[in-house]
């Protein structure tokens, strides 16, 4: 990339999730963390996620705000064929863009449908795109994502989005990957909680999360240390681990 | 209630993910679709989502502005014993209220802990609530939720969250449900987005939801009709299933 930037920049990214089916419960949104997860490899950080309703106005919204505040924007869903598929409109007219063919995702629909009934008016519908858009390419199926500046607009189902990722893999600039290392322990959170705080306190380029949980009739509790410097992750991480185990815990590696 | 609401008001309502485990992907989110279920029972439309970091200017900034353009605002997340619940000052901060320790909210956690070790620092955090504040029972463990105005904040760990829903059941002012009926056909989306724009057009209290998926090798899909009127969705669906059932598909109540 040709802009220089500062070695220890953070590299932001945003989220929207686009569809009524999430906010009426009837699908359980899996997106969020699955690119959560590319992010953290591409080092680069999801900052904050917004699920909105099929509507221009919201989606417009919360385009505009995030990806001016993000380094990367990412959207999924609503780039199908059908009627409540507005996702294009919504973001073109948001940066007041023309929404046009794209030649390139025509000619991908057309061959993809080609012994599948050929194109038809739903099927072209996936071709448009904001004008001066690129195209990202799908490994599952025939319609493409798009590619507007910042803006990453991607598909709704998850396996979908996962070949989408898979394409844009090491194609964005990001930062040193944030790396972690997990702790658990059979110990109830409320006892535990001034170690974690002096664990992170006394780290400074370190963050612990404290994640509990209940099994087995049993409460217990992840520990998550997170840090972009390998060594101050190290030291974070066993100075958690002689806290815990001074107080009487059994420490186990990778969490519980 | 006493404040008179015209007959065909829709009541909204937003959530707030409160947790840096959601954005780095570590967790799974599970509140989004169980707060969306328990909204519709109640005849309230879950209208949009936020997820944030753990950061007082994050969830101040959501806060405000959600509480202000919806009839409820739920938060889960950040308010357990450790150094990174920080959800209650974050709000008090968003509201310009004081936090202090709840009486009752410390009177239960006494008596909850009396046989685990007794009452401690983390422990006692989770009594702490903004000034003015009233408690959301906890049927699962501890520390209960807080409800403060239109802001209804929650715990994190899903079957919390179930049992503090569990308790607010039927105690919040709402519209009339939002009902739907659901056809399956093992039709490609792009073959029949028409039939499901005609059908929409054709009846208008309704909106027509589609959700593919790939299974079994083939495609389908899913066709959620969602209306207020069970009148109007009785006659959006029969018209839905006769239009795709005049296309050559069999078609599936309930869904695929």
């Amino acid at each position: 990339m040709s802009t220089e930037q500062p070695k220890d920049k953070i590299w932001t990214a945003a989220l929207i999730v686009i569809g009524d089916e999430i906010l009426s419960g009837r699908t359980q949104d899996k997106n969020i963390a699955q690119i959560a997860s590319w992010l953290n490899v591409q080092g680069i950080r999801l900052s904050e996620v917004r699920v909105v309703a099929d509507k221009m106005d919201a989606i417009a919204e919360a385009v505009n705000i995030l990806r001016s505040r993000n380094d990367y924007l990412f959207t999924t869903g609503g780039i199908g064929p059908t009627h409540d598929d507005i996702t294009v409109d919504a973001i073109a007219a948001a940066l007041e863009i023309d929404v046009v063919i794209h030649p390139t995702a025509r000619a991908i629909l057309e061959k993809y449908y080609t012994d599948k009934g050929g194109i038809n008016e739903g099927r072209l519908r996936m071709a448009r795109a904001p004008d001066g858009a690129e195209l990202i390419e799908n490994r599952k199926s025939g319609a493409p994502g798009i590619k507007l500046g910042n803006i990453f607009i991607m598909a709704g189902v998850p396996q979908i989005t996962a070949g989408m990722l898979d394409a844009l893999t090491g194609t964005l600039e990001g930062g040193a990957p944030l790396l972690s290392s997990t702790l658990g322990a059979w110990a109830p959170e409320s006892e535990i909680a001034d170690i974690l705080r002096q664990s992170e306190k006394a780290n400074e380029n370190c963050q612990i999360g404290s994640y509990p949980f209940f099994r087995e009739g049993k409460v217990g509790g992840n520990f998550v240390v997170r840090s972009t410097d390998a060594g101050a992750l190290a030291i974070c991480t066993a100075d958690l681990r002689k806290g815990l185990e001074a107080a009487g815990y059994e420490v186990t590696d990778g969490g519980i």
